[in-house]
């Protein structure tokens, strides 16, 4: 399995042209079979990066309601079973976080040495939601590229892995899912009549997504475009992205782990022999 | 009475060309009157600041040991004593501090609208004590001047005023107040013998610091060297340096009080009288 959603810095981002429905060249019924690879694949990974504790991982979700970001953080909870997983969600912020600069309560979230932080929304829906209803100034969050840029410089700096990640469904999509949210009652507390509201902004929205995607998707930091209509395609895209991400440090990892004589060692072995 | 020390941008900085022992022209006997009349006119800026709740002040304080940023934060104590006013010193980084960026734990303690805030020391230090004593090599700490530069412009861009006050004593004048130390039970407590060490590396200090405000002095977030041998003179010059940063927003703060009739402004009314 070989995907790459990777937004090269300096592309024209036209959501339009990307189809939501893409599964890689991948059939469903193959989805259990990959799952289970980049699963232990992922854990082994995430297991060296805790016990090396030379790097971190920031990963951002970001995507219109329903586009599957508690899904996604579902199913690599199942897999990053370690003690440095962390889930920070960002919803509207309080009284004591509206009155710092956006970045504020972000950046006390982001992961230290050894820990893999998921950002349920973040940051960049200040020049999102707070674009698409003028909650600020434009000549404000106009300014909030270039510091979000500063800001993940900072932090790739500092061995920061920074994954972004804009799960990318259709307006159709989305009708269904509400429509299912609404008829299933285990579903129906995540409904909102805002959920049905914001529709009516989508354009806005996508618009605003291209922008933020554009201006902020450099080399350190690059942002990843997924198809994620189908849920087990962006559950396999994800997993691939975030293997391919940490792979490039597996051997400098183990060369600590040797060093420090962790005694996690001797776990970590029964993952050596896993498949890549 | 009118001082500025202010750095200019992109100014060459000769710490050796500047005089520790100046007093602006100032009689030490005409002190306690401008210490009232700046420290009123301090307290009125202060309270206006935080019932406006439109701005922030962050003050970060530096020197070399013994150069009197203790005594400053209680000189200014006194005079801003108000809710919104709170000291951060930033002593050795902690284990959980040290797994993040430099910036991680100071951005935390940044103040909030109408707040001020003072920083015993600061991120200056990952480009003072960790560039003179090596604690991470120059490829590392050689970045840090620019993302100095642009968290200040977040924060600035944010509405804080930044205020940074270099407290600049002399070799001579730091002996003095090392051997005071030793002499007075009261003080005793303050010596370690570090500080006798770290005089030895008294050029390299000096030489990290004239590096740090040239690179760190911008047009929004300039330094301030303050002539600091005269404990009286440092402490005015900072005052005057703080109520002349505040005076541009007095009167758009009289106005915001005036627009959301805070009922503090009955009390506030007793400092409009006040000499500037």
């Amino acid at each position: 399995m070989s995907v790459n959603h990777k937004i090269e810095p300096g592309t024209k981002v036209d959501l339009r042209k990307i189809d939501p429905e893409s599964q890689g060249g991948l059939l469903k019924t193959d989805a259990a079979m990959h799952s289970a690879r980049l699963g232990q694949r992922l854990a082994y990974l995430a297991d060296l990066l805790y016990f090396a504790g030379q790097h971190s991982v920031l990963i951002v979700l970001q995507g219109m309601d329903t586009s599957g970001k508690d899904g996604t953080i579902r199913c690599l909870l199942q897999s990053v079973n370690t003690q440095g997983a962390h889930v920070h969600p960002f919803k509207v912020p309080s009284h004591v976080e509206i009155a710092h600069d956006f970045l504020w309560r972000c950046h006390q979230k982001t992961p230290g040495k050894g820990e893999m932080s998921i950002f349920n929304r973040s940051y960049y829906e200040d020049v999102l939601v707070v674009r698409v209803h003028g909650l600020v100034p434009e000549t404000k969050w106009s300014q909030r590229y270039e510091h979000i840029n500063h800001f993940e410089k900072l932090l790739t700096d500092n061995e920061t892995i920074v994954l972004k990640f804009f799960l990318h469904i259709s307006l159709d999509e989305q009708e269904q899912r509400l429509l299912e949210r609404e008829n299933e009652v285990e579903k129906s507390w995540k409904l909102s009549v805002g959920d049905w509201k914001e529709r009516v902004l989508w354009d806005d929205y996508q618009k605003a997504y291209e922008v933020a995607i554009e201006k902020c998707s450099t080399e350190s930091a690059p942002w990843q475009i997924i198809p994620a209509n189908k849920k087990w395609y962006r559950n396999l895209a994800i997993m691939q992205a975030i293997v391919d991400a940490l792979e490039p440090y597996e051997r400098g990892w183990l060369t600590k782990l040797e060093e420090i004589g962790v005694k996690a060692k001797a776990e970590l072995a029964v993952f050596k022999a896993l498949p890549k």
